[in-house]
C-alpha cells in the first residue's frame, strides 16, 4: 500500500473555485457539482488534498489499466516529449509507425492498417464512414443500451439517453436490443435462449431494414457503460454469421474492453470472433496521453489504395500519444498485465463479487470477466426494480467513506479497478465493500 | 541556426516501410503516397533521417506556434507526466482548474467558461450543441470555403470539398458565401464594398432560412486552410450586429487563428468584437498534446447550470494536456510570442512577401497579418486562372530543394511558420522562396 497523502486544504480550496469559476464539466448540471480534486495516484490507489487515499475500482473511465503513474510508461513519456511530438499525418514518424505495427500485431491476421485519433468518439466516427464508402451502403445498426461516444456519428450510434440531446445526429443509424439476461426483452430464461433469440431479431431487423441497404453492424464486444453485459455463448459467432451472409461489416467497438480489460488484448479473442474495423482507445496508453484509433481490415483498408480517405485530423498519430502506446503495449506484455486481469477476475473478484451477492439482498445480478464487472442494484429481488438513486448514492458514500470507490452506473456498480490490480488489493476491496453494503442496507 | 542532423538510412526506409505496412493516413489514397519520416525539429526547424534541414513555413498543420521542442514546454510536460495524468471529468484537477482560467483569461469578459476537448473538431462538435440547446433553435449558418473539422458535425459545417465524403451529415446546416476580394462572389472591386455586399448575403441567407430558426453563426475568424482570408474591415463587426437582430449566437472557430497566429491571442481582438462561444485548438499548447475546446459565454453556460450539458468525453481537461496549454500560454506570454508575429509579420513577412509578388507574376495575390499568409498562385495574372496542380507541386519541390518547406494547399502557398520566428529566419525563408520561385517558374 501506497504512503498517506499530505492534506493541503488551501490547494483543495484553490482548485475547488478556479473549478468552480471556469471549468464546464461533462455531462452535468454546472450548479449542482463540487468535483472532488484528486491530488495523486499510485497503482490502485488515488488520493485527494485531504489526505484520503481510495482503492481505485474505476480506472477513472475505465481507461487507467496500467494504473496511475506507471514508472516506466511516465519514463517513456518523459523521453518522447524531449524528441519531436507534433508531426503532421502527412508526414512520417517512427513512434507512430511502432505503435501502428504494435497495435496491429495484436488484432487477427488481415487486419494490418491503423488509423490513429484522439480518443473513442472519434474512432468511431471513422469507423462508420469507413464502412460506408467500402460497402456503398449506407444504414448503420447498432444496440439499444450501447455507448460510443459524444461527437454527432458517435452519438447517433449511442443507444441510450445521453443520444437526446445531441438529436437530430447523422441520418441512417438503425437501433435493435442486444442480448441482455437479466432483463431479457426477449422473454428468455437461459444464456443459449438469449443468445438464439436476439440473434433472430438482429435478423428480423436486418431483414426489415433491407440487407442490401446495411453498411455495417456496430457493437461494444462486451457492453461498458450501459452494464458490463457480456455477450451469451454463440451471440457473437452468429453476428458475423449474419453479417457475412449478407456483405454487412461488423465494426467492434473494444474502447473500454480492449487492451486487458476482459482478461484479454481484445474481448471478441473470447469468442474468436474476427471483425472487419475494430476502434479502441482507453486502455491502448492507459490514458496518459489522448489516443484512439481504427484497426481496418486489409479489404477495407484497400478501397482507399487509389481513392483518398475523406477524413483526418491535426493529431492522427501524435507523436507523445503513439510512444506512450508503444510504451504501454510493450509494459503490458512484459508485465504480463492481461494475464492478471484474466487471473483476478476468475480467481478473486469473480467469486468474491458472487460471495457478496449471497450476502447482500440488494445485489440482484453479479456479471463480468476479467476486471471488468457489474453488480446490478435492486429494490427487490423477485420484481428486479432498480434500486432507487438516492440508496445507490447512499451505498457510493458508504464505500467512499470506507476508502474504495467503486464506478455508479444507474442502479448498477462497476467494479473496474486497473488491470495491475493484486489478489490482495482485490480482497481488499471486497472487504470493504462487503462493510459498506453491510452499512448502507442495513 | 541548429546543427546540422545526422544521417541514419536504415531508420529512415524502416520507418518507410512500417508506414506503408501500418500506418492508415489521413485524407490520402494509401497506395499513392510515400510520406518523408521526420526525425527531429528545433524551433522553426525540422529535420529529417537523411541529413536534411528544412525551415518550416507549415507550423506542421499551423499548430506548432511555440516552435519544435521548445525547452520550457518540453520541461513542464516531463513534469506533468511525474504527476496524477489521467483525470475523469467528473473529478477536479489543478492543472485543468488552471488552464480553464488561464485560456478564459485571455477571451473577453463576460465568457468565463471552458469545455475542454482533444481537439478542433469535437469542440466545434460541442459549440453547435451548446448553440442548439442555448437557443432552442435548429439551424447552423456556416461559410463555403471553410473548414471547421472532419467529426459529423464539424464536417457538416465545413464548406469544402472535404465534406463530401461524409454525407449525408447532420441535419440543418446552411453554408453561405463570405468575403474574399480576390474572387468575390459579389463582384466587388474594393474590401469595403465586399464587406458591404458579403454582409448583406448574409443577411438574406438568415431571412430566406427564417431568423427565429438559426442559432448560430459559425465562423473562422480568419479562414484558415481555404485561403487565409482575413475579413474585409466592417465584416465580423456587422455579422455580430446581425447576430444581435437575431438573437443568433455567433461562434467564432480560432482553432488556427488563435495563439498568437495573427499577431494576437484571438484574432477577433483584431476587430473588436466579441463572440459567444470560441473555439480553438492547435496553438492553444502548440499540440505538444492533444487539446481543444469551447469557451463559453456566461449567459450559454447558465444554460447548464442547473440542466445537465449533454456531452463530454473521457479525456475533457486531461491533465497532461492541460498542464501544457498552463506552460504554453505562460511562455507565450513571458517571451512575448504574440508580439513577436505581429513584429515579424509587420515588419518582414508581410512587406517580403508583397516584394515577392512584384518579382514573380506567379503570385496573383498576398494576404494575411502576423504570421498567418498566403500566396494565391495563378496562371495568368489577368484571369486569375488557378495555377494547374503539376506547377504548384514543381514550386513545393523547388522550395524543398533549397531547404524551406511551404504549406501547399490548392493552388497556394501558405506561409504559416512558428509564432516564434525572428525576422533573421523570415528573411532567410523570403530568399529562399525567392529562389525557389525563380527556379521553378523560370
Amino acid at each position: 500500500m501506497v504512503a498517506l497523502p499530505s492534506v493541503d486544504a488551501a490547494r483543495d480550496s484553490r482548485v475547488r473555485e478556479l473549478t468552480r469559476a471556469h471549468v464546464f464539466t461533462s455531462w452535468s448540471a454546472q450548479a449542482e457539482i463540487d468535483p472532488l480534486p484528486l491530488a495523486g495516484g499510485e497503482g490502485v490507489w488515488f488520493w485527494d488534498h485531504q489526505g484520503r487515499r481510495y482503492l481505485d475500482l474505476t480506472s477513472q473511465l475505465v481507461n487507467v489499466n496500467l494504473g496511475y503513474q506507471h514508472p516506466r510508461l511516465v519514463e517513456a513519456i518523459r523521453e518522447a516529449a524531449g524528441g519531436l511530438v507534433t508531426v503532421a499525418p502527412s508526414f512520417a514518424e517512427e513512434s507512430r509507425a511502432e505503435a501502428a505495427a504494435a497495435v496491429a500485431g495484436l488484432a487477427p491476421a488481415g487486419l494490418e492498417k491503423v488509423f490513429f485519433t484522439n480518443g473513442g468518439a472519434e474512432a468511431n466516427e471513422n469507423a462508420v464512414r469507413m464502412a460506408r464508402l467500402h460497402t456503398g451502403r449506407h444504414k448503420v445498426l447498432a444496440a439499444y443500451r450501447s455507448y460510443h461516444g459524444a461527437t454527432a456519428a458517435a452519438i447517433a450510434l449511442t443507444g441510450e439517453p445521453r443520444r437526446w440531446g445531441a438529436e437530430p445526429s447523422i441520418p441512417g443509424v438503425v437501433h435493435f436490443w442486444g442480448p441482455y439476461l437479466y432483463r431479457s426483452e426477449f422473454h428468455s430464461s437461459t444464456p443459449e435462449e438469449e443468445a438464439e433469440r436476439a440473434l433472430r431479431h438482429l435478423r428480423h431487423t436486418v431483414a426489415a431494414e433491407g440487407p442490401q441497404h446495411v453498411a455495417a453492424i456496430v457493437l461494444e464486444t462486451v457492453v461498458g457503460s450501459n452494464g458490463v453485459l457480456v455477450p451469451p455463448p454463440g451471440y457473437l459467432e452468429g453476428v458475423r454469421e449474419l453479417c457475412d451472409e449478407h456483405g454487412i461489416l461488423l465494426v467492434l467497438d473494444e474502447v473500454m474492453a480492449g487492451f486487458g480489460r476482459t482478461g484479454a488484448w481484445f474481448a471478441f479473442d473470447h469468442w474468436g470472433v474476427r471483425p472487419d474495423l475494430v476502434t479502441f482507445a482507453k486502455g491502448v496508453n492507459s490514458g496518459y496521453v489522448p489516443l484512439g484509433g481504427v484497426i481496418l481490415s486489409d479489404e477495407i483498408a484497400d478501397t482507399f489504395a487509389h481513392t483518398p480517405y475523406p477524413g483526418g485530423l491535426t493529431y492522427s498519430g501524435h507523436a507523445l500519444a503513439t510512444a506512450s502506446a508503444v510504451a504501454s503495449i510493450r509494459i503490458m506484455r512484459e508485465e504480463r498485465v492481461v494475464e492478471n486481469a484474466a487471473e483476478v477476475g476468475e480467481r478473486t473478484l469473480g467469486p468474491g463479487l458472487r460471495d457478496l451477492a449471497e450476502r447482500h439482498e440488494v445485489i440482484g445480478d453479479v456479471r463480468g470477466l476479467g476486471v471488468f464487472w457489474a453488480l446490478e442494484l435492486v429494490a427487490d429481488r423477485e420484481t428486479r426494480e432498480p434500486l432507487p438513486a438516492d440508496r445507490v448514492k447512499a451505498i457510493h458514500r458508504a464505500c467512499v467513506e470506507r476508502g474504495v470507490w467503486p464506478l455508479m452506473m444507474g442502479n448498477r456498480m462497476h467494479v473496474v479497478p486497473p488491470c495491475v490490480i493484486t489478489s490482495e488489493e482485490a480482497g481488499e476491496a471486497l472487504t470493504l465493500l462487503d462493510e459498506a453494503l453491510a452499512g448502507a442496507t442495513a
